[in-house]
């Protein structure tokens, strides 16, 4: 049996078909349809189920349904996407769209719950009882994982750590709260946090600062301004994850997404911070780490989702 | 079939024999003997029990098992209680010795999880399916319920509320950490927070204050400076439970303890802040109540961790 995971992003779209190990068999992408196009986004995946059948040799009775990742606000019980708005989508009705185009059941869930689910199943978390994981891009998502499965809370919010207020004089979120986590610990934080200091004369003046990546790199090659905006970057979101830490009592933490592609140079001041701010006994029994699958978390959380929900995954 | 709840206190020892319906039957307290006591502790429970079944006239064979709560750390696979300094107690393996002197089976946790799980079954939390209680007293304890079942995290220390550190300028806690919850939103926070003001003259000089309740009674009479520390005491409770929440995703929030009895009064700050720390989603999905059970929480939730032990309840 084999599953179909998809992940559904701003730019583009990523497909896997994946093995009830786990294993991904074979992976495609394809660019993000325009926001009217739910229509074409089916087609697309429907395409991209026969290309994927075609390269494994699998037949279509071999793949028992579709789990597909979406970066919102979703009803999942319902099946509809309720707000998108990367994607500008709202009421979306997405999995009876897509059961029908497929022909296959389809289960929705937000994009990164999906990351913690597969980072769970075969990846940073794998073997705990108990994952949070938080995705660090342009805004800081995270996802439960307890006992193997999704922990979802009552409405779909749980772990949604990145609007944690852990600096209550802080600055506006887009939530309309300020002080998120979001807008200290964020690729997008570091970025403004560098132009500021460029503004101001002290940060190489002729770097173009385009994302995160080159504030790492000139953290780097020993700049220490660049040095200071990473390090209390990495303290924040250590800051953050302590306090879900004290609420959720996990064994893994599992931190991924762009930003955490610098390595050690942002784990460091992160694990300093979750040391400091979190009970002895909670930090004593956490193991906190990248994550392991990258780009392919997304997908592998996907497949797992649908086969948990058909009653196929033990 | 009935459950013996057992809630052991610095001072008082709680126990009351507990329908499957979760209604108490019967109720008794004694002194807490003193910390080498642990043998008379089991002795003075066993007392307790043949009380129960000649007020209830039911037999031993209608007790299935005796739950009791612990004020402290416990190791539950291995029956232990590891340190519980309100007892004077370390590494007692109090499970062994109390299911030889009863002949029934016994399980043990700690205290704060257990009014959580009495709360969840029968009292502020019922009907839920996700469910936060902080108990407010000399300190700020928390518990997690998930599906009607107690959620302790992977080594017992979820919803350990009371050290998440609000305040990172804060004052020093008895953990080891600074600015923790219990700092600033804890009976002693009020009082502290009372005398400091007694000692610059700007609050009640005649009164001596024992404990928060004087404090309520300053504020309920209009005194300003006593209005202003209630507030402030909730309004940090207000965001610690946010952030609890925003991790959880709780469907039910329940405040209990000593301090909780101050009603409306404590009650108004802590929904204020909760409202403007808590995202907009989680906040409408939770609704934010004080306790029901009052000081039987405890030995109705000992009762439910036996039975849901032993697999008799649902």
């Amino acid at each position: 049996m084999a599953w179909l995971g998809v992940d559904v992003g701003g730019t583009q779209v990523k497909t896997a078909m994946v093995a009830s190990s786990g294993q991904i068999l074979n992976k495609r992408s394809f660019d993000t349809p325009p926001a009217s196009g739910v229509e074409q986004l089916c087609a697309c995946l429907n395409e991209a189920l026969r290309q994927h059948l075609a390269a494994t040799g699998l037949r279509e009775a071999n793949v028992a349904g579709a789990g597909v990742g979406i970066p919102g606000f979703l009803d999942v019980d319902r099946g509809v996407v309720v707000e998108a708005v990367n994607l500008g989508w709202r009421d979306v009705p997405l999995v009876a769209e897509l059961e029908r185009v497929l022909g296959l059941p389809v289960a929705i869930e937000n994009d990164a719950n999906l990351a913690a689910l597969g980072e769970a199943w075969t990846g940073a978390g794998r073997g705990t009882y108990s994952v949070l994981c938080v995705t660090v891009g342009t805004g800081v998502g995270g996802g439960i994982v307890i006992g193997g499965r999704l922990y979802r809370g009552v409405n779909g919010m749980a772990g949604e750590i990145g609007h944690l207020v852990v600096n209550r004089d802080g600055l506006p979120c887009n939530c309309g709260k300020r002080g998120c986590l979001e807008t200290v610990a964020s690729a997008s934080a570091i970025v403004r946090a560098a132009r500021d200091m460029q503004a101001q004369g002290r940060l190489a003046a002729g770097v173009a600062i385009e994302g995160a990546r080159e504030v790492f790199e000139l953290a780097a090659a020993g700049h220490e301004a660049a040095r200071a905006i990473v390090n209390e970057a990495g303290h924040w979101l250590g800051y953050g994850l302590a306090l879900c830490a004290d609420t959720l009592n996990p064994d893994a933490i599992v931190v991924a997404g762009g930003v955490s592609k610098a390595r050690e140079a942002w784990l460091r001041p992160v694990r300093d911070a979750f040391a400091a701010y979190a009970l002895p006994r909670t930090r004593a029994a956490a193991r906190l780490t990248l994550a392991a699958l990258a780009n392919d978390a997304g997908v592998i959380g996907a497949a797992r989702l649908i086969a948990q929900q058909l009653g196929a995954a033990e």
